[in-house]
């Protein structure tokens, strides 16, 4: 029953009105004030919420949440676009107590604070194109960054979005080539095709497939990264976890990782976490109790206990 | 699992800087901007569809969309607060044709168009109070009533947000007291106490129950509400229904209205209506294959040709 | 995956205990101290709320619940054997008022008290047969209606309990027969066999089938029961309803009654209502949000609405 | 998920086995002896069943079965191939008797046989295109046809099957000016585009809107269809009823029909029915407790009652 | 939809009656007489099934189920309330053979046999409060004790019974201050709080945190608890699983143990078990086939064969 | 809701036509011509693929999908009679890549092709007895091995299909005993009885358990099957893996394989392939989000390319 039929409209009937003879120069001008005014109030909230972390003091890296619902550019699935609320809720909800499995507090702001979400939806029905809006979510995630200590755990979200946050890269070629990673792993690969393994070779990007994963996951669950880089930065598509662990995705491949295996990797990886995101969670697939959900935010909620310091 | 973590956490985490001498000027300052930044986004969303809708021509009255993501202010039922984006998704989702079913165009942005949603949980996660959440709410259907001929159809959200959406009235002694209404019609009421009997009499309320719908139905579905009254308000709480029609409820009560009992009487109901909501779907509970995010959808639908014109 | 391997169990390991030399003297021994322990308690629980009611002064008929856990005796179907607590947890769940449609107040003891479940589980597993289980529910309900003002309302179990209620009649033929009714009607039926018809007539049973239910409606919302019979019996089964209504039953039938069907009919009855049961609510296929578990509390609370005076 | 990849597949490796050099000579033949044999095969079974009823001796009409497990050609609903096999199980399935609301035996052969399904999935994979499946599926209808006095029930599939059953034509614009029918009625209609009613009055279509039901339906419900034609055909779409009743479905249209609309058109009708066909049942979406399942084989069950003589 | 209501409004409508001069003295009779009445049904089936093993010969330790139907005291989820019907039901259904991992036969009353439930709910409804109902609770399992060699296996209900169970010890703070235990090891532990881990070290409680599960796994597969002590007493928490194997419980916690492990350290263990409980089982959220019933149905079997000998 | 009512009607009517004097001859007659239709169409589909892969040229070994969708023969679950379609549907779906984790590519129809299923529910409602019906499917499966270098891997249905396939054997005992094995394993074993553990031993049937799985674990992955033997055989019942990984079957027992593990034994296994099914896929009862026809689906994709050479 989903399809991104709101998008599709938004710049449907927009271009409906250009043939109709409305100024193009009106459109224009009334989406510029909007993607102004949107920009205005992410930064007002990410002050804000800077300003606090700042006078309470003693924070080096305080991670702040920023939510992109965004859903698939070009397939029939929406379900991701509905993901961050829900995250948060189950960030949140009473059933789980505010620490994390290494002891940090949640409840301290300068462990976690939230920016909120970029209204990708009404800017998208303003007739805006995506380059454009994938412009607006780099901007919002530089927004965020530019609030110190505030570090952005951003919450997709299809896994497009890590892209646009991560300087405008649209895969991993492009990362590589563009300079914007030193190095690149993969954990969690199933069914890969020829195509993508050698693509994956020629472009120096290291990666570890489910089949050789008990042979690999002495060297996973030791990974240092710190040396001679800047920042690391991670991306966890839910989807990474066997079904049996993440029901709630949009695409099933039965074969991959426990929870305790993603775990056991981020709680042992030695590096400065800089920024991260938590994608491709679906909503509409959640059906066994919300327990995705769960899954979802208990990434989110250890991603944030080693960002903050 | 749902909880009203999200808010109270805010609110919470706000106190404890009061008390952490966090001078609590800072924090009103950065409100004050998020508010001002809230509204402003409003306004130019707002304003660029009226302008499109003015620039088409025709139009004397024109739906426009205003999400109201809001929950139960003292409930642990969080679910209406993510109904909007679940509604606007059933509205256009590829299996429904566009036109309604007296023939109207959905398509045509004179018919309807959409000014997105009031960024409530941002809002209360700066430790906004309520009473002040109440008139941003309240400022932004202002906000698209301005904008002529936009009309507002709400998106809720639980039922309370009908009142600020109605010049802050917090129930219907509220309403009949201040003035704000001449007649108020409640339809389809089940299980109602000997007090909310009395108080509607009272008020002049004119209280129509399940127990007696099969003599009452004819007078309903040929309601003249026009003679006298600058405009016509409609809430349709999805809850009405019974659930046999509408299971994605927060609260069941078996016995209500069949869906084209609804119908029956919107069609046949005569009456200048100027602004309109559809409250308290639950996403959470619409477990069906999404069978109430329809039911909404399609009151929205009829809602919206019958307010254009 | 249902099955009444509990009973059957209880059965089977006492017949091979038997062929073990256990003195049969012993087994029956424990068994009658155990049927004897449990019509003391319910006696006592019986006695307590007859003593309350009657210290409180002014009912003429007070409605008391006795909950039944019997699942069908010779089908796969255990379900509805776990139908009591399911229906008094949506009696008095918070989402519902205290109220009925006609004003009655609930939590007043004078209209509803409760006596608890006969505990049918255990006293098949001490391996006592069906026949004697029949005449300790009929003892059970005796026992209720024996402390004056207290009238039972039953809370099946499968439709086999309104008959030890009803003095061990085991089909409308014995009902018939024994004298022990003077009218019986039957309401909602669909698919009834050409024998089912033929014996119906052939005991006077008065059969509505839905085939006519339009042309009937009229003569059965406007029943007067009341002349020169001591008293009234209603007994429900949950699938009357169309299964729109009430998913939760163990046979799916389409074409059946609405809930609101039920309501009219049962408001505008005219007859003193002595006793009542609610058969036949599967917990087990209550998958829609429990919406059968309010369907059946609802008939539940109207029922004893009208019972009590 | 689902998609419709096997069709898609089956065409595609021919197409590209003829571009690799393959003949396409031994291509053909395969399939044309592929076509025969399954041709044969149903030759075969409504032989039988139409000796058997011969052999029993009385009946002028009789009900057999034919499943076509025929998805959408061109959208990613699947579903209703998978229908056939859940409806035949609802049918016989234990909870439910072997007489029909009327009394008729669905247990005697002469009311129903079943002559199973045409193997469309088997077809379409050896690359037969569409076209001239569809002459597969009028050729096997016409198989039953001539087994006099057997009349087929066609058990879809989704709609476009009734057109194939109904000699070729593709919409009812073909089926008016092909001249197959002299009076087409549909009624349950909802959401209808001006250019459907505008074709539907160009054509002499009677189309019955839900809008105007409650007036329409004294009218529908005492049909005479006999009066100078050679027969009635009756194809029923699943999504005619309100999604409260039959949640399995494609396409969710709140605002439907009640099942026991249906039953009283039907029963009421009179008429010589000679075919009739059940379409647009999607078991990937019965998640109720297989309650569409049940609603299916309940029409089925009354259409072949009436259909039987 | 869940909630205590059958609890509060128990004592709420005790307390009117207080304050309505209903003398306390009549209440408090009656309520003696129900408890006792619950005690002597409790030892009469405890006597019967202790009666029948000892005539049987040949057990020096006996399992015997005892279902104490307690929801949670303080919290919105009444759930666990319903596990022991369901976990009954599951170790009987015909999809299990009755012998265990180990080739023990529970079909032998020597290895198992049930006293049924502690009729909780009519209890409370009778206006007992918590600490009476736990002496019976406590009353009731010693009952079960006195009937050597029968042994208690408590079927929850929540956590909070396995202290009743245990000599009114209500924390393990207190079960080690009391002297109750000479050890308390947990395992499965995930986001325990700063305090939790102090308090545990503090009273000598050796806590196993999934952390370094893969550590100390081989510690745990191969624990000899049984020099020096009585007896062994094991409390099962169902969550102590990860969702993915055990969905159907109140608070989800992604990242437990597999199923297996917990097996492995279960059938490794040695030391004189006298007694168990299973609790945390939640029905109302096992919505993937009664998985977890299964599950802790499988949980009560194993641990039955351990303890029969 | 399921039943075998499909079949045992057929058998039942077939019956009493033959007490009501129709010539059994006629019946007889009729069921051979419907078997040889049978026969006939996957003679010719097999043939049609075999060509088709010849014609390709270059392979050695061709997996080839034949359906059998038969339900269990005594008992009440109909479910994996359903599976084929399902498994196929899940095959080719647009969320999975065409390749298998070891790079084989199943667009190829020398890797893969399909003959369709055999019409076991036509046969049946024609009257065939079930001993009929399995030579039926030896003969299909034999018919399919004739097209070399086709090798069928057979989509259950239950498991009572392997033996048909495996030339009528009825069980482990029979296989052993006709000496049609050389070697049997049996790997996930869970709860198995004495008799079944002394049964395996006296046949020489290797039974790995899941109580020792970490030890054997070892072993099993690096199984030789080649060495004097003409060819493997692998039946992969789906409940062999833990519910967690697959709810969708019809018994569940906690404590089996995880999927990984399976993977893991079957990518290392050495030896020549000829012949597999996967059975046991229970459609009905797979309701998180189709994720058992994922597995089922992905057990056959990567069977296929280890068959196929």
């Amino acid at each position: 029953m989903s399809s991104s039929g709101v998008v599709r409209r938004g710049i449907h009937y927009l271009q409906k009105l250009k043939a109709a003879n409305i100024p193009s120069d009106l459109i224009e001008k009334g989406q510029n004030r909007v993607i102004d005014a949107s920009l205005t109030l992410i930064r007002e909230r990410a002050k804000l919420k800077g300003e606090l972390v700042r006078a309470l003091g003693g924070a080096l890296a305080s991670t702040s949440l920023l939510g992109v619902p965004l859903g698939h550019n070009s397939s029939f699935l929406q379900g991701p676009a509905f993901a961050p609320p829900r995250i948060r809720e189950a960030i949140w909800c009473g059933s789980t107590n505010s620490a994390t499995e290494e002891g940090k507090e949640l409840n301290d702001p300068r462990v976690l604070t939230d920016v909120g979400d970029v209204p990708v939806q009404e800017i998208r029905d303003c007739g805006v194109d995506d380059d454009r809006l994938m412009s607006v979510i780099s901007e919002s995630v530089k927004l965020v960054m530019e609030e110190d200590p505030l570090r952005p755990l951003v919450l997709g979200g299809d896994h497009s979005i890590s892209f646009p946050v991560y300087s405008h890269a649209s895969s991993f070629a492009r990362i590589m080539e563009g300079g914007y990673a030193r190095r690149l792993l993969q954990v969690g690969i199933r069914s890969i095709t020829t195509e993508g393994r050698e693509q994956g070779k020629r472009f120096g990007v290291e990666q570890y497939e489910m089949r050789t994963f008990s042979k690999d996951c002495h060297f996973l669950e030791n990974l240092k990264l710190g040396e001679g880089v800047k920042g690391v930065y991670i991306s966890v598509d839910v989807d990474c976890l066997d079904p049996a662990f993440a029901p709630g995705v949009s695409h099933i491949e039965p074969g991959g990782l426990s929870f305790r295996d993603v775990l056991n990797i981020l709680h042992n990886l030695e590096g400065n976490l800089v920024a991260a995101d938590v994608v491709e969670f679906n909503p509409q697939r959640d059906t066994v109790d919300g327990m995705t959900a769960m899954v979802a935010a208990k990434l989110v909620r250890e991603l944030a206990a080693k960002m903050s310091k």
